[in-house]
């Protein structure tokens, strides 16, 4: 259909081209660069009207950046009347804004719903929210896709599967992700009762469940400073844990999330390409699963009026 | 009235110390920082329950951050039971984009306008304006205040009055704005009719009015990489003007600006301190006067419900 465009913003082009090629289609012509005092300026170099637009584009670092590049684009693609405009979020920004923990706190995970909308995004497709409540922060239709499956693809393929696997979650909120994968992998789970005195510090306190003797997938949503999943993997070894491999939908890893990941005992840490690793950011022990696929056939299953839910399955569970 | 509240954000800190001091009233306290990733992070740290709060931020360079920290706040703020939430831009960012000059073009003026009053801002003020349309893409209230009285008094204070001055629009759009200043000197208007190849780039070409033997004074809201005004400069002397001076409410002063002032026949470069200028970019030729008073001023008038206008009103005129 002529009328399916998909357009790549900056952050994360690579992936835009893996889910071109997953849907079929070539890349959108347009570009996205910045005037001398640093505002973006955008041009659309072919006609959109009447088309049924996605928009790919991960609000990661530099977030508001990249947030403005977004908003801007839609505001051209409305008034080029496009017919719907897609937004394709695979890392959503600012979701950890996502309530008032304390007096006076903004909600910027909602404000970030409401910019999109008022610039006049139509339907939004994004992966692995920080909480799947961020979903009834929009009035428009919003696809949740998860990573889990692919992990528990990459996990099967490798062995880790059955009673020798604990699927551990580093806090209570991760707790149902944790479960997903231990479906796919038909391995226990475990959770890590942490405490976290100040952001950006995490602090690890107690496991509930069995890991002595067991290879432990620990899985989190996303990776930052990667303070948390360092000290549950010493945890975990400390209890007697064999083996501790870590995974990831959203690889933010900020500040000394590398550093610390090299040194601590995890042997390896899977993350999907939702975020694009810049050069100054990879280590031996990162290995990437690709979430192209993944979303292009989701934008195929949209396009066509079908029900994103199939590829909730892993391929080989 | 304890009710009214000033909050700086990080744009131009001395700039709101001089409202503040204006207003006679204390900063309110609140910090803007940085997650490790980027993120803005915001602490209110007083009540601000039932509070008329003025909120100072220009949308300089990093316009996306600075824009963000705005939008940000203002959602702390409505959520924390602010009654009115008074946006003084000084500076606007993308205000130039305010229209599609070409096919598929954004309106970023319109968008930063609709993000606005969709995180709650209740009222904007605001200087200069690239173009005074942009008040009607508000459905708040807008009071738009401006320089020339300001720059006028400097210009009598040094002498620049009468027939002896001409008072030089660099292009069509800016001349009201020279018409208005020139109204205050006493003294004539002269137009630049210049065409610009693209964005960033200018070229003078014919001057109408008459220049010769007299000292030039170029007014424009906002000088950005300096390529029109040194160029009208050279135009001008070229002409048989026996000095020139440049004055600008924004001095935006990108890229190559200050290294072009300062090999350019123009003597003197009057600004105000609508965007605060780095360290990097001082130079000899440049002096500044301050809109904190004239700022300080519009909120007390507003804060009373009082009409703004009397300040558009020289001091020395
Ligand atoms: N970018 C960020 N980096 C670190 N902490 C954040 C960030 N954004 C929000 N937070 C804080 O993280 C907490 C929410 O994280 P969580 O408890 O994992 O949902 C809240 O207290 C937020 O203030
Ligand atoms: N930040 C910017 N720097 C340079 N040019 C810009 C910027 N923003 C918008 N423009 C362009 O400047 C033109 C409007 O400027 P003007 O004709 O002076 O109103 C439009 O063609 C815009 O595309």
């Amino acid at each position: 259909d002529p009328r399916l465009k998909i357009f790549s913003l900056n952050s994360n082009k690579p992936l835009a081209q893996k889910i071109a090629d997953a849907v079929g289609v070539e890349l959108g012509k347009s570009e996205v660069r910045q005037f001398s005092d640093g505002e973006i300026q955008i041009n659309i170099e072919q006609s959109i009207r009447g088309g049924h637009v996605y928009l790919i584009q991960s609000t990661s670092n530099p977030v508001n950046d990249h947030l403005m590049e977004l908003l801007i684009m839609i505001d051209a693609l409305k008034r080029a009347s496009a017919k719907t405009i897609n937004v394709v979020m695979p890392y959503y920004g600012y979701a950890r804004q996502d309530r008032k923990a304390r007096s006076r706190e903004p909600i910027t995970a909602k404000l970030v719903a409401n910019m999109l909308e008022t610039a006049g995004a139509t339907r939004v497709l994004t992966l692995d929210l920080h909480a799947a409540q961020i979903q009834g922060f929009f009035d428009i239709p919003v696809d949740h896709l998860m990573a889990a499956p692919l992990l528990a693809d990459y996990f099967i393929e490798h062995g880790y599967e059955g009673d020798d696997v604990v699927v551990v979650s580093p806090d209570h909120g991760g707790v149902s992700r944790a479960r997903k994968l231990a479906e796919h992998l038909k391995s226990p789970i475990a959770i890590i009762d942490k405490r976290r005195p100040k952001a950006n510090v995490a602090e690890v306190m107690n496991i509930i469940g069995e890991v002595k003797g067991k290879k432990c997938v620990i899985i989190d949503d996303m990776i930052d400073t990667a303070g948390t999943i360092t000290l549950a993997a010493e945890a975990l070894i400390e209890k007697g844990a064999t083996e501790v491999i870590a995974c990831c939908t959203h690889p933010v890893l900020s500040g000394p999330a590398i550093e610390r990941i090299d040194q601590s005992s995890i042997e390896k840490l899977i993350i999907t390409d939702s975020i694009l690793l810049p050069e100054e950011k990879h280590s031996d022990k990162i290995e990437t699963v690709s979430v192209g696929e993944l979303i292009g056939d989701a934008i195929k299953r949209i396009h066509e009026n079908k029900p994103v839910s199939p590829l909730f399955e892993t391929k080989k569970g």
